[in-house]
């Protein structure tokens, strides 16, 4: 039976390419077939995974230039726990798609917040004078290529998006590497109901008590002191009221081994509500073979 | 002589209101006259004060509900070191302004994206089908209830912005209270050039070495050694490399104080970059007298 797999859609994000590149890990190392679900918001495609209409789902985590992709830390904490079945690492480099023969022709650039954040510096220095309009994702920018309604000249619309949307839409591209960090990658979790065992990362989030001195420090020191290296930790707001947060975490370690066991069994006494999200390993996607 | 204060323009926005309010203490506790500088982003408004075109820039640090700004900590962190002369608190409730006389009729709704996620459970509620177009500033959705080149019929689209705006630019309020939740607040910080030494929160900023297990909970303990209150830490990409992380953090406390000039002395032996945003008290604008 085919494994189904919630992602932001429609085919050509950049999503899209990261969940592709988990079909093929899961063809070639487990001869499992698996087909994609494009769903219109990253909220729905972990919800899809939580209501069982999907059996896991690929969603970014954060970007090296513009930090966490905050609509999925909020929704993971909101929904019961899904766990973490792989991570996946992705170089993404942005190219400017467009009908025009020359940039000094471009009025208006359409793209994903994400991804126009991400070339800000090299759209300044290029496209000074255009006008940057965000959409859904990079692959709804494509339709501003055609059909502007800001614009009746459709030529001079330009939209970043992925090599690969400019292969399957048959656009244009203008100028490719568009973006400031030439190191620019964004890393996916993919989503599931079960708890993946194995893997060296581990990741939780938990809200501490407030107001406290060193109510921050105390969950952290139960890792630092059994020399459990932490590589990342993201503050979300509870929504609440400001200055209460809650926290996610990154460790290398895997829950079966005694150190992190102690540690994650020392942990509850320092935090209100914790949550578990599992151990996985981390897969780099160099390149893709279509 | 008057103080020149930059903010995110143009008049009307949740920026505005927070300058006018810092306008105000002054003119109270000070006798001071200043005059605000509106820019067209938060980037220019913070490089105005460091290019000594303005006094001081009032920008947003976090919201309740949607968290860090984070284009004012990564442009905090570019620039040659800017002080905190003062942290504003302003509760933020948004209004649908519109033309039309139903919520029915209203087919798109302009705003702010922080605006848009600050009330996307209640669109969802009483607006699901409309669509939601991102704009610069709550301000700049404004024009789109006159002049839409979406939609041949004017009155059919919706702004979220503040009750403020609706009396600046004399637009009906269709319904008010949109937040999703009540307690939504934005927290601002007042920067200038030169260090305001009283004050009972400090902020500061650093990188650590990469790699190393504890590298993070070191200068973080260095803090609750000495009960020092750590009353936020965020993360940012420092955009090098996926994995590389700068630290943004509030405390309890004043430089004078023996205790945190001994954490500020142990510091820069668990940093690599360290950048001190200095002392300051907080105001809560509970209302603004205009």
């Amino acid at each position: 039976m085919s494994f189904s797999i919630a992602h932001l859609g429609p085919p050509g994000t950049n999503t899209e390419t990261a969940a592709l590149a988990y079909t093929q890990w899961l063809q070639q190392s487990q001869g499992q077939e698996s087909i994609l679900c494009p769903y219109p918001s990253i909220a729905q495609t972990l919800q899809a995974v939580a209501k069982q209409e999907a059996d896991f789902a690929v969603v970014p985590v954060e970007n090296s230039t513009e930090g966490s992709v905050t609509i999925t830390l909020d929704t993971l904490w909101q929904l019961e726990t899904l766990q973490i079945q792989k991570a996946l690492v992705l170089p993404i480099t942005h190219s400017l798609l467009s009908y025009a023969f020359s940039l000094k022709e471009i009025k208006t650039v359409y793209s994903h917040p994400q991804a126009l954040a991400q070339c800000q510096n090299v759209l300044e220095t290029y496209l000074p004078h255009v006008q940057l309009v965000p959409t859904a994702s990079t692959v709804e920018a494509l339709q501003y290529l055609t059909q502007d309604p800001h614009n009746e000249n459709n030529e001079k619309n330009g939209a970043i998006a992925s090599s690969r949307a400019s292969e399957l839409y048959n656009l244009p591209i203008l100028m490719s590497s568009l973006n400031d960090y030439p190191d620019n990658c964004t890393r996916f979790w993919v989503m599931g109901l079960e708890a993946a065992t194995s893997g060296t990362y581990l990741s939780l989030g938990f809200t501490t008590p407030v107001n406290e001195p060193g109510a921050l420090v105390r969950p952290l020191a139960v890792f630092a002191e059994r020399e459990i290296n932490l590589t990342r930790i993201e503050s979300r707001p509870t929504k609440r009221s400001l200055g209460e947060y809650l926290f996610f975490i990154d460790i290398e370690g895997n829950a079966a081994q005694p150190h992190v066991k102690a540690a994650l069994a020392d942990l509850p006494q320092y935090t209100e509500v914790l949550k578990i999200f599992g151990n996985y390993d981390v897969l780099s996607i160099s390149y893709l073979s279509q």
